[in-house]
């Protein structure tokens, strides 16, 4: 895919003016080095002829690279620049600024070493092959802001191939965190998931990885609407993805638009664009609980939401209850490295959820069902979470 | 190509007495993080939002990668692990201690991001397209210990197709730091490089870069040997890059092997294994410079080497003279990066030679003839006259 046309910026005064740009100066990360080098006895035995005795050993015995090299610790964090944020398909040098922000918060939060690669791939067979590539350098890949459906195909290809964890955090990242707080809303509104009729607006990488995990975590029902009205198997025109979620979801067979579906609803998880009109949000059931996660708009006015809703929460930062992707994925790259996992699986996925529900504990209120993104006991937590998980599953290798 | 078959070692008693294994526990680098993280403040200017801005900025004009993002600084070190050291084709995972050793190579003495990617790749063009595919992420390539002659074309080819360096390290990192210390050799015992006749064994990456080089500096005659004899003309078994060789070379035309080439010669340069005999050595012409460069065993026993040599060098850090390719690596990129330089070209190659050998100064003498690896005046030296080379080439974008 080529990148779509950007309208030329008048770069000067943009770039003299906002501290974003003064903060991504010459980069956000860097190269760190863990071992001395004071002299020739040092470089005799981080380089040659040491360093020979150490490759000999692992040629001989591959899996010693998770110990002996930085591959144990390491994690590309992969895009083709194909959906970057909100803003399309912009082409992997534009998507550099996010992928390295991403390598930040996962050494900050998870003291994972992620390297930022952004590939100049024209289809999903070739961003497929490149990754199964670069893949004897990690020991885990986490891809990012590829294109739906293609990204639904680039992961399940991925994880056929290699024997390590393929994670595509805009699924799956959100699914845990939104699960988590879904799970805390749903206690303290005295209501379990499987008593809860939720409505998705949005059927990209987002909004089908919610809706997965959600079925495996127990919801009742689900309805899941894209920009051509509710997802039913009496649409013709649905995607193979939309079609599988089609059999799985919409017990009702809601034919229409998110309005609709809407009607005597429990829960809105807004993961797309556009806004919900307040009629369509008034028709939601009482202790409606509200996710509007759209960034920078919320699908739904703050000042409606919290007219109707019970619980509210969003993407951005300057709300209470932050659906933040920073919440999941550094720990469950630190506990799935930890351990050696060979995947992510669905059990990992739902532990992680369920330990991040767990760090709000007895600070459980309408303004707070998912903790802080800079709560210092969320990493560990989903980290040890999914380790358990690995290790109970049996795909751990330590 | 597949790895070769490499003897099972028992790891157990090595990996807990060799203290390479210690120090290689856990890898040699890491990512660090360059900009503050204290709050959901700085989360907004480094993350979602404020990162779109800068996203939208590159999309518009992609040059602003170079600084707004890590890319200015950040270099690849590429492997498919077909000639790791003198270990052969031991495949990707294994070379990876090699390349993190170079990365740290690069950050020590460079102040380069250097991030070591070893690809699992079986063809050249497999290899080619990996890398063409990666390069919007960084703003240099540095290839390593790929066979020969497949290297050449590798790095012809990305060359033709990257806006960017490409540097096959193995050739022309060899070849700058050897030149540096021919022409403090040269100068020492009062001669000027074209006085030199100059006998080179082995043709692979590095014998041929040499070679190249030194042709270049205006080096009289050089004659190169590789396994079946010296390259002629005359020779009907030669690689197309041998061919080539052979019409710039040999102009007595010496079709025997080593030891002939020997008879009266001024140089001695040893980029291969294997024996030379103390007969042949005794056969070289007055003030011979002697450089046995294989590692762990010299071309040359060193007792012969100092009977019939004036100046001796080595590849070893044991001995004094070590022609060692940090000399030149972490400076050439330093250099090349600084002025954004789009490639590097044979002037930058012999500047770079010029500065290093500058380095050693008033010092010269028959134990110094190239400074330490640690001497701190190298890397920028060397930076300092590849970037000046550079911007009188007109190739600097900045």
């Amino acid at each position: 895919m080529s990148p779509e046309p950007v309208p030329e910026i008048v770069a000067g005064p943009v770039l003299d003016t906002d501290p974003a740009f003064a903060l991504h100066r010459g980069g956000k990360i860097e190269t760190g080095i863990t071992v001395p080098l004071r002299d020739a006895s040092d470089l005799s035995l981080a380089y040659t002829p040491g360093v020979a005795r150490v490759c000999t050993a692992i040629a001989a015995q591959p899996r010693l690279a998770d110990d002996y090299t930085w591959r144990g610790n390491a994690v590309a964090v992969i895009t083709d620049g194909s959906a970057v944020l909100g803003l399309g398909n912009i082409g992997p040098a534009a998507a550099m600024p996010v992928m390295e922000g991403k390598a930040l918060l996962f050494k900050h939060f998870g003291g994972v070493d992620a390297m930022p690669l952004c590939l100049n791939c024209s289809s999903v067979d070739d961003l497929v092959e490149t990754v199964v590539r670069l893949a004897p350098s990690f020991g885990g890949i986490n891809l990012e802001d590829i294109s739906a459906p293609r990204c639904f195909d680039v992961e399940r290809r991925l994880q056929e191939r290699l024997d390590i964890p393929v994670f595509h955090d805009d699924q799956h990242g959100t699914a845990i965190v939104v699960l988590a707080a879904l799970r805390n809303a749903a206690r303290l509104t005295g209501r379990g998931l499987g008593d809860l009729r939720v409505v998705v607006s949005g059927a990209g990488a987002a909004g089908v990885a919610v809706t997965r995990l959600l079925l495996d975590a127990g919801i009742g029902d689900i309805a899941v609407g894209d920009r051509n009205g509710m997802i039913d198997v009496s649409r013709a025109d649905l995607t193979p993805v939309k079609q599988a979620l089609a059999a799985d979801t919409n017990k009702a067979h809601i034919t229409g638009d998110l309005a609709d579906a809407l009607e005597g609803a429990d829960v809105f998880l807004g993961l797309s664009a556009g806004k919900v009109p307040e009629l369509a949000v008034a028709r939601m059931a009482k202790d409606a609980l509200i996710f509007a996660m759209a960034n920078p708009e919320p699908e739904v006015d703050m000042d409606v939401a919290h007219r109707y809703g019970r619980v509210v929460a969003t993407g951005r930062s300057d709300h209470p209850n932050q659906i933040n992707n920073v919440l999941a994925f550094p720990g469950v790259f630190r506990g799935a490295l930890d351990v050696r996992a060979r995947r992510i699986t669905e059990g990992m996925k739902l532990a992680a959820a369920d330990a991040l529900a767990a760090v709000v504990g007895d600070d459980l209120a309408e303004s707070c069902v998912i903790p802080s993104p800079f709560d210092p006991r969320v990493a560990p937590a989903v980290a040890e979470a999914v380790a358990e998980t690995a290790r109970a599953e049996g795909i751990a290798r330590r």
